[in-house]
């Protein structure tokens, strides 16, 4: 885009990346910051994307056999202190409960009651692995109790220090699946499938392409024998992890004494999964596809199809258009999109068009439609489309326009897969020598923009000093071994030890 | 029924009412209690059926209105402090976060690291009214911006002492809404319309009829100006508030500096409402239909309208069988019931019959069918309805079953209704005197069942002390004053000054 063309959005993306994401977000009404350190509050328009997350995923985990549960928000601390690698990995951020009551204080405002201290503080779920496992282990007796399938959509707290909406915030909410199987084979095709899961919503619904892969030991789940992830290139070319899929092999068995007879009638422990996504889905979607006039919606997942835009000078084309408007919007939501009926609505509000259209564009609603006396007369409607320039119209007619909405929404979904497709594919380079690798993922000077880089496939060396040292200096990690690769022999980048296989390097968020 | 006949559920609700609710809900695989004190798990079966309260009662906060959000799960305790009725009606009963990290301590163990002790404590949410408040008071600048109708499905926490599964639980899930408006008359047209859709939903679909009322001074929402709610009479006779509705004033606004400007452009402050109902509905629903062979749903919200258990004696047999019961199944998913297809599902488990009929009384499926190999030969099925004996068969020819199966649910759905409606009626009385009065609310003798009392029509003095004094004693309380009863000048039955209409009196949950 020309530079000196305006944009909705200030800063762009060129400019500064980072600050245009949070200008999408507050442009398109998705989720401001709280009075509350670290937690976000998700605004109407946000939470209606989170919603239509939520209802094809749990439709895709209920076709895949598992059931929805809830278990307590608290957990209490020594639970956690039951699987070592466990406790390292969320000890350090988490929000703890001790007192049941508050009272008066001494200078007038309340405090927490010293007579109503727990004896064992609480710890706000930061994942809930340990009070899930504890269930299942009253649950599983023998053989005949397994699998249990069960998801759990609930709210979670890690403190962080540093938050953004969406991508990293002290709550969020996700949803959370925990299995227990009889056999580890069960239980690897179980974290295998709910990774194919995760990797379908992505790419056919939020449009958004995404690798498959298996985490680095330094990057597993703590307490996980294997972790599962899909990554996916945001438009600053860093990787955003967007979901994850662990195979617990028994330590939390163990920890748990989730224990059944088998066939045998011997007692063994079970093997047990959990995985997960959470609203750091909106944060991909959003970085994924938006421009810098705002947010850019993949129809699928998108609150609403089709904003009818009324235009009229006075009452007497007033009332005639916003009849038309209404009848066109009945008859778009006889049409089906994406497994249910087009959501089309009318924006009757009584401001300027310009400062309406502009509305829209930046809440990223797919298309938009003007309709005004003329096009009435000619039974026609101006169509705008999402996906290309904000002035970039059609004149069509109007029977046209309403056959062929599933179409015209479908194709626009295609078109944002692809063209993320291409931007990962632009910038994803195999490289060989670690002189290419820091040239890769070095700023050329402190003006250059943020977006640089991309992924890089090398052959690495599990678990090296070196390496890491490599990688923290530039701040780059291993984000996946892809599982689709190859076995390739070939020479370690950072050590020149022998390696079999790649791992995708990037910065990430 | 004859004392001597065998029940599922042992006690009866006759030997022992509370022992009796407990044993429904564990025998219907509904919830249990976890090692969190005073922290439920909701199990698969009875998350199915919030689920399906969720959905149902989300659309109709949808089609008046309203949007969805969500907030934080923590409160600055300053917050709190700001409404002082609220303050007082919260601060005794929440769970308070102090740190946000822990360490290892000095005997081993984890502590919570003194660093990391917040400067002001959280609360986790008990309510939300001052936290939205504190957003709305951001969104608000002019009568533009009103009203704001948003709805939360969260989970809260309030620090119970004495719990019960679903009825009374320190955490519970629930959905809170919260609305600002520019006049009060528009606040209190909100408050009675969120009651009136509550009423609908327990009428219409929980089979439960309500008394919509409004409470008395001492039993209002902490800050309200007026409380409105549906009560609910349990099969013990004892009221059960199941939803309420209250009208804010400005207390909230004020609090809060909820402030916009009139369309004259002065500063007014808003009117808010806030209403809600949670998985206590699920213990109404409970109490409410459910006999002593364990749970009874109402059709419209039973995760599964009909089970279809096959009988066969060897392979042969069991191949048949399951092809017939396999097409039984899928007829029955092309039918409608309740604005959706009918949910039908196959128990194929290698247990014993009784067992397994048994299983699907104790869980209150509506429909039970058997199909075996005489049955496939006269093209027939044998019918069990959850409304009537659990022996109480009928033959019935495979088509007429499946034409008929929508009217079977619709007439279960309209029993349940109208036996819990007999019960409220038989069990409610006009009262004019006190003696009356005490007889009507003591139990004969100790020996005595719970089930006694019920609903009891009287003047009263509002706030008086020698009222309460009595009522105290009795273990009674004003449930709410009918919104449908006719002024009626009559006599307090408690101090003899005059009073204008009648509350309903009850023991309640």
């Amino acid at each position: 885009m020309a530079k000196q063309e305006k944009t909705a959005i200030t800063p762009t993306r060129q400019e500064d990346y980072p600050e245009w994401y949070q200008q999408v977000v507050r442009a398109a009404d998705l989720a401001e910051n709280s009075p509350v350190r670290g937690c976000m509050v998700i605004k109407p328009w946000g939470y209606a994307l989170w919603e239509n997350v939520q209802r094809v995923l749990d439709q895709m985990f209920k076709d895949t056999g598992h059931e929805n549960a809830y278990f307590p928000l608290f957990i209490p601390m020594s639970f956690l202190e039951k699987e070592a690698e466990h406790v390292e990995g969320f000890a350090k951020e988490c929000a703890v409960v001790t007192h049941h009551r508050l009272e008066p204080g001494p200078s007038g405002g309340l405090v927490p009651a010293p007579s109503a201290k727990l004896e064992e503080p609480l710890i706000v779920r930061p994942t809930s692995e340990t009070i899930i496992g504890a269930m299942y282990a009253k649950w599983v007796q023998s053989y005949r109790d397994l699998p249990i399938l069960i998801n759990q959509w609930a709210n979670v707290v890690r403190w962080e220090l540093r938050t953004r909406l969406f991508l990293r915030t002290a709550e969020f909410l996700w949803q959370e699946g925990h299995t227990a199987h009889a056999t580890a084979e069960e239980a690897q095709e179980e974290t295998r499938r709910m990774l194919d899961v995760y990797a379908d919503f992505a790419e056919n619904w939020m449009a958004m392409p995404v690798i498959k892969g298996e985490k680095t030991a330094d990057e597993r789940f703590p307490g996980a024998v294997t972790t599962l992830s899909i990554e996916a290139m945001m438009q600053d070319r860093k990787a955003l992890q967007a979901g994850t899929s662990h195979f617990l092999g028994r330590n939390f068995a163990k920890a748990q004494e989730i224990k059944f007879q088998n066939q045998e009638g011997r007692e063994e422990f079970a093997w047990t999964t959990s995985w997960g996504v959470s609203t750091r889905l909106v944060g991909a979607l959003v970085m994924s596809h938006s421009d810098d006039d705002g947010l850019v919606l993949p129809p699928r997942l998108a609150p609403k199809h089709a904003v009818i835009l009324p235009i009229y000078r006075n009452d007497e084309e007033r009332s005639r258009v916003l009849d038309y408007c209404n009848s066109l919007k009945r008859d778009l939501e006889q049409q089906s999109f994406g497994g249910g009926p087009v959501r089309a609505f009318l924006d009757d509000r009584d401001i300027r068009g310009g400062e309406k259209s502009w509305h829209h564009i930046k809440r990223g609603v797919p298309i938009r439609i003007e309709v005004g006396p003329r096009d009435l007369d000619g039974n026609k409607v101006v169509r705008y489309r999402r996906d290309r320039g904000p002035k970039d119209k059609e004149f069509v007619d109007r029977a046209q326009f309403i056959a062929e909405i599933g179409g015209v929404l479908d194709e626009m979904q295609q078109n944002l897969f692809q063209r993320a497709l291409k931007l990962r594919e632009e910038n994803t380079r195999t490289i060989d020598n670690l002189e290419d690798f820091r040239a890769y993922f070095t700023p050329i000077n402190e003006n250059q923009p943020e977006i640089h880089g991309g992924f890089a496939l090398c052959h690495f060396t599990e678990g090296d000093a070196t390496m890491q040292k490599i990688l923290a200096e530039l701040k780059v990690t291993p984000r996946c071994i892809p599982l689709d690769a190859n076995d390739e022999p070939g020479k370690c980048i950072f050590t020149g030890k022998p390696s079999q296989r790649r791992a995708v390097f990037a910065k990430a968020y």
